[in-house]
């Protein structure tokens, strides 16, 4: 796969549709590191490139476009599609949340609500797909939503990024897929999940992806049951730790009190191996943590 | 007075103290605006550039430092005086509310809540500076504060502004005072006042710094009773706005809606103008909004 290539023509596509996030360097809990603040993405996290990268590379069809969604990837669906003048349907569990489903509705998209975890949303979609022929927008384990969440490496690389080590959450791979599939090994890159939301890492020590049971704070966000393959083919030999939800908690806090910006667990997850000591930088390492996601439960605006 | 000096010199006094900002471009409501995210500056406001520099530029008595403020201010001498080993009182009106008070003795100070308004507050850190000896420390009407707010332009035009015209939020002046200062003339400077809270409207029209009735979401931010003596100086030819309550927080809705940014009131208010029609850009006019505080009430943490 030429994924310097696929990121690339990523880029030329989603420009425009996109936005370029700004960065900063910050003092955080006594760490220097550099951060980019992607929750201000549209929809409030990166998905948005992988969507847009999906529905601007391939013709959609009449029926439009289907996702299933934690919540994230589902509003960066209905809003990338809304944008470009598509019907989408997105299919959340219930642990979505209010403020996720919300957020979709708001988007434009028709949001079913799905009991259980993930993996019965992605049930329910695969059947809306081979119903209407709609087309499935995978959250994560397909090319071009890979490529598109690459993206926001390749620009803060132009943006000057310094870091020898970017530390990214993972829930079903798509992410950090793009770090790996942009640098290839000329950074390093670092996982972080949560101990309750652990496909990587799990998939890391088994030798290939199982299925693993997810829960805690960051679920609706990185709670999927089994890691992507195009994630673990690249990330075979990268270094994966987990972290417990009361770090992810703290380093949430943190991010709010120290320097005002809100986030999701998962908007924090990774910044939480740093300052709960998972990930223990050289004296001269360089780091960087990309803040991913910013729609937290409940609502911030419902209090004022 | 040398402004161009005066601000040159509190970069180099604050650099390694308070934060360098991030720059964004967004559209919001239909308007493309460069912004700087100023609220994620130290304690959340601009207002730590003022402190460090009053407190970089003088010796400062045993008794330490006291200040008079809605919040924000108290909160940034709180954390300059903290870092630089002083002790600190700060007066504050009891509207500025139960966060602010928390995130002031977060910082470090002493906090001493007075009935009433701002006016109220400076009157007792008077007394306080009389019976103590302690530095008072002006929330907006003093050289090296103005100087010090100042600095954000400086450093904003080195992120590479481009905007011909920018829209900052009014309420003692010290920061549009610092925007006058630094550009002379340069850039367009724009005023933006609550109705509620129009302290340099009314001396616009008056002809002199007088006396305004303050409330308002706005007023623990904004609801100086009259305005500075420098500002009103720097400030006589300029334009200059109100924007009603409602208007204010449909466009703090907006920020967080559309961009994750979670303000108060007051971080809202020069985005405000533009959104509601207040201030209205030519064609081909480049608009900049300066985001200049984000210590909402209630604490958003509270929730979750």
């Amino acid at each position: 796969m030429d994924w310097t290539g696929e990121i690339a023509a990523a880029r030329a596509r989603i420009a425009g549709h996109a936005r370029v996030t700004p960065i900063a360097r910050l003092n955080l809990g006594g760490f220097d590191v550099e951060v980019k603040l992607e929750q201000m993405q549209h929809t409030g996290s990166f998905k948005a490139r992988g969507a847009f990268n999906t529905l601007l590379s391939v013709e959609v069809p009449a029926a439009g476009v289907v996702a299933a969604s934690g919540g994230n990837h589902g509003a960066a669906v209905a809003f990338a599609a809304a944008r470009l003048g598509f019907p989408a349907h997105v299919f959340v569990p219930e642990v979505a949340g209010a403020a996720k489903i919300a957020l979709i509705e708001r988007a434009g998209a028709t949001c079913h609500v799905v009991p259980g975890l993930y993996a019965d949303a992605l049930e329910r979609a695969r059947a809306h797909e081979a119903e209407t022929g709609a087309m499935q927008v995978h959250a994560y384990d397909a090319v071009p939503t890979v490529a598109g969440q690459g993206t926001c490496f390749a620009e803060w690389d132009d943006q000057g990024l310094q870091a020898d080590t970017m530390l990214v959450a993972v829930g079903g791979g798509g992410l950090i897929a793009g770090a790996l599939a942009w640098w290839g090994g000329r950074r390093r890159v670092v996982a972080v999940e949560p101990e309750r939301s652990r496909a990587l890492h799990a998939a890391l020590e088994a030798g290939a992806p199982v299925d693993v049971e997810v829960g805690g704070v960051a679920a609706n966000a990185l709670g999927a049951r089994r890691i992507g393959s195009i994630c673990f083919d690249l990330a075979r030999d990268m270094d994966s730790m987990t972290v417990p939800d009361d770090a992810i908690t703290r380093a949430q806090r943190m991010l709010w009190q120290e320097a005002r910006m809100l986030v999701e667990p998962a908007g924090a997850c990774a910044l939480a191996a740093l300052l709960c000591g998972a990930y223990v930088p050289d004296a001269d390492e360089r780091v960087a943590v990309l803040i991913c996601g910013a729609n937290p439960a409940p609502d911030p605006l419902a209090a004022f």
